[in-house]
């Protein structure tokens, strides 16, 4: 297969034909490589936890199910190792070519999943969102993605990484794809009609995004308000979002610890330093500052749904930036990492479904809008990025 | 080059011909990968800084000296990454095969050059020890190995660790020759007679090894104490040596951070998940902790400076316990780790002098026994080793 992005892992060129008939026929789709595809070693994103383990025994039932529905499987893509990482920038295997910014990240973890996308490479994608991982790399490579509401799809077969965080997403280039994967990937009935009622331009979350961000987005947003009968300003929470990242960061870091620390202290296995880091972090969260997070994130989701019905669609910023340029310092990528993940763990905390829509551009790099809705509201959402397309 | 222990490193098959006389003329020699040799880029045991540094421009001093009195360098070998590990053990290259201990790592990070040795495909080889480096190896590999007096040999053109620790020193199958390249790389005048007086049989020392070392090291302990007109025993310290571990790991791990951490941030190498928490552990270090760290050492050292004066030698286990298997679980590696520092960080807070003498054997495994001196009196140990060697 052409790779000319450098989105699919070697060692797994997988095929997996998609049934003659179905929603999806014809389609084909790419599943980043912490999916099982039976037969082929998942690998991860890095090479020893490729090398020590066995080929999966069967197909992971999300895999499965598209192709029940008539995609074909191309290939499997790479990602942040163990999908640790939000830029793609993988210190073994190197980062994918972001094919819509040349020269800059397609961001991560799920980086060959946009890359193929973006690419032309697959229709759509498969991708997994703990911290931001599927909505990172949409918004840097100018495509759709959603991080659906937390549970609603299966993670049987998937390398997870932090239990309260960990989300099965998807890629499409255009928001009516991505709404037909998900009426087959979602257990639930279409949206009909348009429910949505209110948009709230979340104050905090835009005031994380850098000026020509704000700006780059802002027809965008008007488009998008000019769909809803009301529209407010006002920030997500009477917290500070940075207090919001680190309580997040505490309870995802030390879940993905605990995910992966009998392997590593097995195994020795090699990653890159900021990989190291972000683990050993995990492994320093004690129990109380544990406690601490898994209360304050709890008080978040109260103090939210407060507010957010069913009927209600925050828009914010996808990421506060768009692509950095490939190769930067580890610790310049590091600040760019926080400011990103400032945004994204917000529908992280809430368990919220978020979709990204490619909305802007600052010099010729594209960035992306989302809309984020109350648990459940994942229907609406797609639906709306249909509506938004039409109106763009 | 026929290399059955996996002791040399594939990407600098160096050979320096030695000068046609000199005193080392006819024998052969290996190099660390840490030392400089024209032409080839130094890996220092990490992938990624060997891809990212260029060939040196020339040869490290002491190679050069070596070269220049006859001996012939034969190849470089392999380290631990950046010389942080203990026990040879390198993620990305695997563990050289210990000739004396089949299934058993050969210690490290002088790990390339003790297996060279041992195996008999050197003569001698040069080593680097920072916290144990030269002398671990020469316990596990049965061989003899001297950490010098620190500052006393120069470090140019060598990938450094932590400057307070650093120091350059060799391997050799027997004393004598151990000797001889002494009186080449020592700027002191071959010590003549038998200047020691007493030997210091060190109880706080010796309580650190197995039950099993101790009774293996006793035979050879008994020679050696005849040839001394004084015996005693005392403990090294009136503190803990877990205290000296600590303190003197501060400072070590705080400074090993220090001279990488620039290359770190820069690049993002790929480490074993180990070398990344060694290197979290000093980058966390904080001022006070160093600071405390190098006033409880410069008190050991006064403390010592009290009753080691330069007729006196200190007799001590090398290590706590022969070689342990290859590919044991990260953490038990750990623990081993901190039981073989806890002896090898007394010299190397001193700035003491130390050869590591093959003296024992337990089940086959090889063991040594270490007598050390006050600073400045590596020719005594030198010349200690070899009637030792006569008498045995």
């Amino acid at each position: 297969m052409l790779d000319p992005y450098g989105a699919f892992v070697p060692h797994a060129a997988a095929r997996l034909e998609g049934a003659a008939t179905g929603p999806l026929a014809g389609l084909s789709f790419a599943a980043k490589d912490l999916f099982d595809v039976a037969g082929y070693v998942t690998g991860g994103g890095n090479p020893d936890w490729l090398a020590l383990h066995a080929p999966a025994a069967r197909t992971a039932p999300v895999v499965q199910r598209l192709v029940d529905a008539g995609a074909t499987l191309v290939g499997k893509t790479h990602t942040d190792e163990l999908s640790r990482g939000i830029f793609g920038e993988n210190a073994h295997y190197g980062a994918p070519r972001n094919p819509k910014a040349p020269g800059r990240v397609s961001g991560g973890s799920s980086s060959g999943s946009a890359a193929a996308v973006a690419g032309g490479l697959a229709d759509f994608a498969l991708g997994t969102d703990t911290g931001g991982s599927v909505r990172v790399p949409a918004s840097f490579c100018g495509i759709y993605g959603i991080r659906p509401s937390l549970g609603s799809l299966s993670l049987e077969g998937v390398i997870g990484q932090a239990r309260s965080f960990d989300t099965v997403g998807w890629l499409a280039g255009d928001a009516a794809l991505l709404a037909r994967v998900g009426a087959v990937l979602l257990d639930q009935a279409p949206t009909a009609g348009s429910p949505w009622q209110r948009l709230i331009l979340a104050e905090d979350a835009f005031a994380v995004a850098e000026p020509e961000t704000q700006d780059a987005l802002e027809p965008a947003l008007d488009r998008l308000a000019r769909l809803f009968p009301k529209v407010e300003t006002r920030p997500v929470s009477s917290k500070p979002l940075g207090e919001w990242l680190r309580h997040q960061g505490a309870v995802q870091g030390r879940e993905a610890w605990s995910t992966f620390a009998d392997w590593i202290d097995r195994h020795n296995p090699r990653f890159g330093f900021e990989v190291a880091d972000n683990f050993l972090r995990g492994r320093q969260v004690e129990d109380a500052a544990f406690e601490a997070g898994r209360e304050f994130l709890a008080a978040r989701r109260r103090e939210v749904a407060s507010w957010l019905d069913e009927r209600t669609v925050v828009a914010l910023p996808t990421t506060p930036f768009p692509a950095p340029p490939i190769g930067l310092p580890r610790t310049e990528m590091w600040q760019r990492r926080q400011a990103v993940i400032t945004l994204t763990c917000i529908a992280g905390t809430l368990g919220s479904p978020q979709v990204s829509i490619p909305a802007g551009e600052i010099g010729g790099l594209p960035v992306g809008l989302s809309i984020l809705g109350a648990r459940g509201t994942d229907g609406m959402l797609l639906r709306l990025a249909c509506r938004y397309a039409e109106v763009s």
